[in-house]
């Protein structure tokens, strides 16, 4: 029988509970949201006592089921004050569900000045205290846990950023090569780790794909059934395992979406240089460790990551996803793949949202504080500033909304004080509904309208006119909550978005492993649930419709080449998030 | 006929306009406020060209009302994102209201990178550019303002912080000695004038006391009512005149109500040293141009402030008032009046809030970034750090919430982004409520409760027990945003609550003057409707009842010496906004 493992870091207590009924059907964000509603109080400080990190494998993670080895974390966001749910693949949630752990839930703070890791294994799980590892980066630490642990342990950590509790610090999941550059990243998550002194998460499993199923022939069908779609989806199928996610640089870029110079155009004139294309001509001329197509979990049949090398054939960084390369390219005005690649490794390594971590450095870049394109600067303010926490680094690490107040910018391309990802909402409209009111914040993945708006997945509708991006969205944003809490990677809805039977198949799955009798109208039903949960959440903390709009700028400042302003009226926006 | 002047900085243009039959019999607070629900978009950014800053004389202001020379200063607060007005006396506002201006509305955005200072004087008003008083401290500017337009103008102006757009920095006035230390300060309306590119504003009027009375045998007999009434009273008619407002150190001590180091005590050791006892000693011993019982306004009857002399009997700085001696003093462990007073000069000259930066400094002593009690290091990151502008004199500049946000502490005494002033409202449970729901954030002179609670002025309510804070602070609210809008000093308020003969005195000079028949009920419902204005004006922004709370802290940490906690109900809390 699955467990809750809560741990008590003022008791310096980690104790495993039976899972109440309630929660036996909810998995991942579901069950991260559910927990966060339950338990932390809205109004709560991010950093106090009574927020909690909430670490949850999605139903299906720990199976068989193709690409679900993904972990949700959950908890009140020191970015945003917002609830936050943000995961991530890697090693650890698999070998989490074998351990039968539904769940971890860190609450209060510890009652010193320590470190401490929480180790999860076959003989239960345990807070050890560890002042030794304070300070270390996110490579180091991995390297010294593999050696205390044993190879293969799958670990959650926190950099230097989450121990100073910087608000935009991520948590850190490993790969199979011990890699740290997985991250649950956004939201500041890592700075609730931080708050309650918890540097890192050992899960040591023997059993990967061992998690119990009901009915394993049906199960094994279902599962056959979503590979297929998965393998015959061009998305999925093509160019994601041969150019990765950052395939997408050319394609937006054209589409006059890449957002550049702190959103001050849609078109970067480096954007070749910095995308898939590109990586892979350097995977393919450098050698060595260099990789492209690279799975992040065991199981994963997309394998959309990669590995970029140095020019010496090591590895520079591990991976470089779009959405990273543009926050700290495009973004930054910044057209060399190296430097990129470096300010990559060092998020990663310090423990920085990369997303967060490009719009934040944008904001600055027009601030003055350093120039557009200046990659070296960037870099000595990651590795020297953050880490060393200065008054510029401690900037930089509370995110774009804080640095435009503090800097008096009004250019600042934030929702409820997260920065908006690798698409400009004013030429692909239906993701600045998304931005608008995703209960997280300015989020990509909550609904992803580029689907349907550039990539016509899940149908079309033309990105540039404002009609039809709510509804769009809204039912994006209902189908995502329900992928994010079976543990399926998000990169499966390509396929659940245009193969009918591939969504099929997950409820089937479900149905297998639970003993369930899940129709797809139960998938959508539970998606919304997921989705008022939230909503509820924030509304009990303050946020109303004031809330779910895009920045000031965006509505007045035409961006190049389409010359678009977002124009969705907020009528349409505000129907969305009544689910 | 009294008009508005309208300047707008987009077309660099400065035009009279009639004033709005609606607008008539509005003046001060009700003036700004209702302008600003008028004609701000409550969801705009408050430094981009849609806020306006809007600058009016009280409804008596440039009469010979007594101490009726306020100015209101109102806007969208770059610091909270609520409607603000703050108020300051000095020269100006007589001089303002003698020349018939009822309002001055500045809005859009300078076309270039130029700073302005708006001249208006007995010839009309006109806008002109001086790009040569860009960066300049406040001493130095008022210096060449007089120099150049003549002595004895008003002036209304920033300093390098309003420039930088800093969240905290307030807007200047000066007195008959030209000393910039009259200041809006809460808020960051000096903000506003900086995104603005508006320097300075300079008035000029031969008459101070001559705006039309209709019936001038009344009010002569009411304006001599009130300055008896004043006079009797020993707060107004004793103990400002002769320690000024500093004379509450030593009693809000005594009250175990002074917070001291980030609001982690209510008494401080050295409280006695920073006191208007020890000011007045300074100023006997030191004597040359130190001063107690200095007016800030012509036709001042309580004259409470102060010049605080140096060792050779020049100016340190004048005024230092008793929220200064707090913030730069108790609130960061400094008990050296000298560092104080040149803390309070400094912040003056770049142009900060004293009280927003003594809390943004004790915030930054409990982060570890200086030390408490080191008055040296504090003056230097004001003298160095805001006026260059460094990331740490931009965090500074940028408030104790930002600080807050960007170092990872929990202990932020604010609300809405607002610091709180010299009470702690564990041990000043009505002060507490004042905080929590004023819509100016954590404000005293919103509802000053700590009349009933401490001083025993309108009343007695027991400073520590939860009831009847609500409806104390309810009642001085609504007396507030009347005292507010009519020009009268905040400090006519212990006579009006004492004295009945007080405030009807105020009544019957608005009367006289305007010709209305109000009685005191009108004058409840005049403060009801101005409160209400701005409570709908943030519910638009996007605050509701989850914002009128205190940091969570001060529900959890007792405070010593009487070790209480903030307790005063929710329900409670809620009751107070509905108007």
């Amino acid at each position: 029988m699955a467990k809750l493992l809560r741990v008590n870091m003022s008791r310096l207590e980690a104790r495993f509970e039976d899972v109440p009924d309630k929660y036996r059907l909810l998995g991942g964000r579901a069950l991260t949201s559910r927990i966060v509603a339950d338990e932390v109080p809205p109004t709560c400080h991010p950093l106090g006592p009574r927020n909690k990190v909430v670490f949850a494998p999605g139903l299906l993670t720990g199976t068989t089921a193709p690409s679900s080895g993904r972990l949700s974390v959950g908890g009140k966001s020191p970015l945003t004050g917002t609830i936050k749910e943000t995961n991530a693949g890697g090693i650890t949630p698999q070998q989490l569900a074998n351990l039968g752990v539904k769940a971890i839930i860190v609450e209060g703070d510890r009652p010193d000045k320590n470190w401490y890791t929480l180790v999860v294994d076959e003989a239960g799980a345990r807070l050890e205290a560890t002042p030794e590892y304070a300070g270390l980066g996110c490579y180091e630490l991995n390297r010294r846990l593999w050696e205390r642990y044993g190879e293969g342990a799958g670990i959650i950590c926190i950099g230097p950023a989450g121990e100073m509790k910087m608000a935009i610090a991520g948590v850190s999941t490993n790969d199979s090569e011990n890699d740290p550059g997985r991250y649950a990243g956004r939201g500041g998550m890592g700075a609730v780790m931080g708050a309650k002194g918890l540097k890192a998460i050992v899960v040591k499993s023997s059993k990967i794909f061992d998690v119990p199923v009901a009915n394993k022939e049906a199960f094994k069908d279902a599962q056959q059934r979503l590979a297929k779609a998965l393998h015959e989806h061009p998305v999925s199928g093509q160019t994601l395992p041969s150019l990765g996610t950052a395939a997408l640089v050319n394609v937006i870029n054209e589409a006059g979406a890449l957002p550049t110079r702190n959103f001050s155009s849609g078109r970067f004139e480096h954007a070749a240089r910095t995308g898939g294309e590109a990586m892979a001509e350097a995977v393919k001329q450098r050698g060595g460790k260099g990789k492209m197509g690279h799975a992040c979990h065991p199981g994963c049949v997309i394998r959309c990551s990669n590995i970029i090398p140095d020019e010496k054939g090591e590895v520079l960084c591990a991976p470089v996803e779009y959405e990273s390369t543009w926050a700290l390219g495009a973004n930054c005005g910044i057209g060399n793949l190296d430097h990129i690649a470096m300010l990559n490794r060092l998020c990663n390594d310090v423990g920085l949202d990369t997303i967060e971590t490009g719009v934040t450095l944008g904001v600055l870049m027009e601030a003055g504080v350093l120039a557009f394109g200046d990659g070296p600067r960037a870099i000595d303010l990651l590795d020297r500033d953050v880490r060393q926490g200065t008054p510029l680094g401690r900037i930089l690490g509370a995110g774009s909304a804080v640095a435009g107040k503090v800097y008096g910018v009004r250019r600042v391309p934030a929702v409820k004080g997260q920065g908006m990802p690798a698409y400009d909402p004013r030429a692909i409209k239906g993701i600045g509904v998304t931005y608008a009111t995703s209960s997280m914040g300015a989020d990509h993945t909550a609904g992803y309208a580029v689907a349907a708006n550039v990539l016509k997945v899940g149908g079309f509708v033309d990105p540039l006119k404002p009609e039809g991006q709510a509804e769009l969205s809204r039912n994006l944003q209902i189908a995502t909550a329900y992928v994010d809490s079976t543990g399926l990677c998000l990169f499966t809805a390509f396929a659940l978005l245009d193969i009918p039977d591939a969504l099929q198949a997950t409820v089937d799955m479900i149905n297998a492993m639970y003993g369930t009798t899940w129709t797809v109208d139960d998938a959508v039903a539970y998606g919304k649930e997921v989705l008022r949960t939230e909503v509820a959440f924030n509304r009990a903390a303050g946020f109303t419709a004031a809330h779910d709009r895009l920045p000031e700028f965006m509505y007045e400042e035409k961006l190049a080449p389409h010359n678009e302003v977002f124009d969705v009226p907020d009528e349409d926006l505000d129907k969305v998030t009544v689910f």
